[in-house]
């Protein structure tokens, strides 16, 4: 499956795959847009960029995180239009695309909804066991990838995409805060 | 040359062309989305419809509002999404694609950037003679595009659609509010 996170300037992204309650890196990146083209050659840049990467690793489905909508309405906008080619990128590739909450992705990655971006990114490291990331974005688009196979997305069809069924590695890591986590892997402290 | 009124729900499309100081009406419509689909298959079916309408009229310019960024950030997320497909679209085909603020575009179309929504449209009728408007977003793709053609967009050529060349039409059109207009075809009052 691939995460997604999408930017104007750099949409990250990062593929994994489900071996039983196991997860395993295969790939991460970014894909730029030149700052000097126009805004439509730009979404070009990232139609293509991504359209690549799938044709490239044929995930057999996508995540995207649900936008966090800030205040500035002009960096939304901008946001907005990049995550409409992100979006229609795997769709055109008849990939079902699901869709995460910044909390719910959290919630899955290190087991609380509040957690810091540090946090996140450390858990990328243990969830996935000598993975190289490629920058922040590719390592959220990565976090995106984690939470979709803890709900399902691992899985070949729509439907059990949608389906609520945990595996144990979720259920340990949406314990309560201040739970004990143990992830296969980690030394208990 | 085509232009663009994006949306979610209805995008709407109207193409010209230019014949000297003459605009001539070749076609509008609006392309719709399924509001029962998700996200993503939605922008699949902007695109789709959107990609189907440049292959038959084969419009050699493009153009499109530049978005009012209005105060719910959720709304400017979600225009934001379809206007990425939009803009993606004609780039895809290798059209130069433009933008216009509504200000200029509803001085080119009625002379005063401040104009209410029925002069803009009334005047489409003018301009256009003959034309049946096809719903109110094919009715604002249609302003976008006698704004384009207004600014030099009916050339064939990137270079002439930036020019700053005015046609007759365009030099009556940009007067002062409250000057007289005169435009042909219209009888004086």
């Amino acid at each position: 499956m691939i995460g997604l996170d999408p930017g104007l300037r750099k949409t990250g992204w990062g593929i994994i795959e489900v071996e039983g309650s196991r997860l395993i890196h295969v790939a991460n990146g970014i894909v730029h847009s030149d700052a000097s083209c126009s805004l439509a050659e730009r979404l070009v840049q990232l139609y293509d960029g991504l359209t690549s990467v799938i044709a490239d690793w044929e995930p057999h489905s996508a995540a995207v995180e649900e936008t966090f909508v800030n205040k500035n309405p002009t960096s939304t906008l901008k946001l907005g239009q990049a995550r409409g080619v992100v979006l229609l990128v795997p769709a055109m590739a008849g990939i079902p695309v699901a869709e995460y909450t910044p909390n719910h992705i959290k919630k899955s990655v290190v087991g609380s909804g509040h957690a810091a971006k540090e946090q996140v990114h450390a858990m990328i490291g243990v969830l996935l066991p000598g993975v190289k990331v490629n920058g922040e974005d590719a390592g959220d688009a990565l976090s995106v990838a984690i939470c979709h196979a803890h709900n399902g997305g691992g899985h070949r069809s729509l439907h059990s995409t949608m389906s609520k069924k945990k595996n144990p590695l979720e259920e340990a890591l949406n314990a309560p805060p201040g739970a004990q986590i143990i992830v296969p892997g980690r030394r208990q402290r």
